[in-house]
């Protein structure tokens, strides 16, 4: 027998390129398989795109502190993210579960308020799907569905040198209100006479517990006629989410320490853990905000926008990845995201 | 607080029933939602049918007896069956596994070979999907998207009074294979130098470990001129697919105990477990066969073909839902299914 090679050794990415060397494509109507946010499938005229995303119970989210309702709502939230990062319009989703024999009707009901609330916001129809048991605890996949006209979905591989790095809205956010959370439940678990400090942190804590995918930058885009080069949603960390557009499109990127754009209360809460927000903003996940690339010739459009932050710029593959702070200092970046194994 | 239901009291169908009725369905694109083998979505011209499921290790598989590809090919063919029970083809997959930290690559590598064959030889392309850790197991779920031309697509809603019910292959075999699995795995765990005594029981245990969706008998039926009025696969048990065909079409049925096609080694190994061979047929799930309807008028065109049976006709609701013996006695059918809760 061979000898065994631990999950751990190759990572997600590595496991994800294992499994994208065995696939043979044999669809006319399939043009982008795995590889990006999500797959896109052309039937006759419009294009499909099509993502999927499973979250577990002690893995994903932790029901201590995670109502169902915004469970529900988050797990098709980070799927239209997946879709908006393709430049597509959310049409349909499916939704499996499965749940343990000791949950209540009213219980899923909640869960399904949330996934009904998100359809209903991101205009999506849930179109079928499978309940089954678990032994283990509350399993949600979902697969969404989307739609966009021929060649305006927008791949991670487009970066040109020179573009302009944009990222929508706040990020490090949702990290720091996982750590408050967190800490909450510990303190709660020492006393359950306590009652939780959450109001000072609503901000953060709603980033963990009720993410939303940022359709609404992408309608504003087409607006101000801006067509990103390439495109990709903050989920596992920028960091992270940045080396994937430069290794898809083959270029490097310089980013500014000081153009990140920061919460007052993600601050606070990294000083009160004693943690560098620099770190929380490039390695925490989760934000499901867009990071994007445009042309240079953009910059008017897009410079006054309120929600969008130019951070950086695309550089030459040689220059590699890296981030600049305002006394001209650089430093290779490095993502840590998440590691799921 | 209001009373709790627990969720064995409305069972899956009912537990379906509440999540579609808090469906509004708000694209024009969505033909049909929750409610058959797959939801249609109607990009521009051609038809997409979608459909999603999900396996959870120690409630739909076991490992100990089933190799990871057998399980990955059947992942894949218990959706490709629910398009072809759309009348469809399969064009699309999307799969997502959540696995503990103990697996290897190689077992990884070993389930996607078994994927990468259904997709081979159902002809559909893996296009995305997500691979996570799971704290209690490994986690299935896939998403199948088909393509059928308008009009084409087979509902379960549309039996007529007078329709022949039509049944593929053989039934269960592939309950009574997991019954042997069971039996030899008990028989292991008391004596692990014992050899499990398989080879006898090699086309029912098959049935169970590597069923194949009936896509061979949509593209029969399309050549000989049939298009079934209403179609649903059998993974439930006969009889609980017969009443949803009954209870969406509007009408009754009756079928004929001597017309259930049985395999032998499935009558023998029911004999040896002292089981009523015509209940493990009636409710036995997994083998994933093909139950229609169609018109008396296709008769011609049907009865001699090998793989098809004809088991019974539709009648009027009011006669209700009955199977006759050769002494022309007829019983009210029970469906006992797969309970998830």
């Amino acid at each position: 027998m061979s000898e065994l090679t631990p999950l751990s050794e190759v990572g997600e990415f590595g496991l994800i390129r294992r499994i994208k060397e065995q696939v043979v494509l044999q669809q006319p109507s399939t043009i982008k398989g795995i590889g990006d946010d999500a797959a896109i499938i052309e039937p006759v005229e419009k294009q499909l795109v099509i993502t999927s995303d499973m979250m577990l119970e002690g893995v994903h989210f932790d029901l201590t502190f995670c109502p169902l309702k915004h469970l529900g709502y988050k797990a098709v939230a980070v799927n239209v993210s997946d879709v908006a990062a393709m430049n597509a319009k959310p049409t349909q989703i499916t939704v499996n579960i499965a749940v343990g024999a000791r949950y209540t009707v009213e219980a899923i009901d909640e869960l399904y308020e949330g996934i009904r609330l998100a359809c209903e916001n991101y205009k999506v129809d849930l179109v079928g799907g499978d309940t089954t048991s678990s032994r283990a605890g509350l399993v949600i996949s979902i697969t969404a569905i989307g739609e966009v006209a021929k060649g305006e979905a927008v791949l991670r591989s487009g970066a040109k040198v020179n573009d302009l790095i944009c990222l929508t809205g706040d990020i490090g956010a949702a990290y720091m209100g996982l750590q408050i959370l967190e800490r909450e439940k510990q303190a709660f678990m020492a006393d359950p006479e306590m009652q939780p400090e959450l109001e000072k942190h609503e901000y953060i804590v709603g980033r963990q517990l009720r993410p939303e995918a940022r359709m609404d930058v992408i309608h504003e885009l087409k607006e101000i006629g801006v067509k990103p080069t390439s495109m990709i949603d903050v989920s596992d960390g920028l960091a992270s989410e940045l080396m994937h557009i430069c290794s898809q499109s083959g270029v490097g990127a310089t980013i500014y320490r000081e153009n990140l754009p920061a919460d007052e209360q993600m601050l606070e809460a990294a000083m009160e853990f004693n943690l560098d927000p620099v770190m929380c903003m490039l390695n925490g996940g989760e934000d499901y905000e867009l990071l994007f690339t445009a042309p240079l010739s953009d910059y008017d459009k897009l410079k006054n926008h309120p929600d969008i932050s130019i951070i950086g710029k695309i550089t030459e593959a040689s220059e590699g990845i890296n981030m600049a702070n305002k006394h001209g200092q650089s430093f290779p970046l490095k993502a840590q995201g998440w590691t799921h194994f």
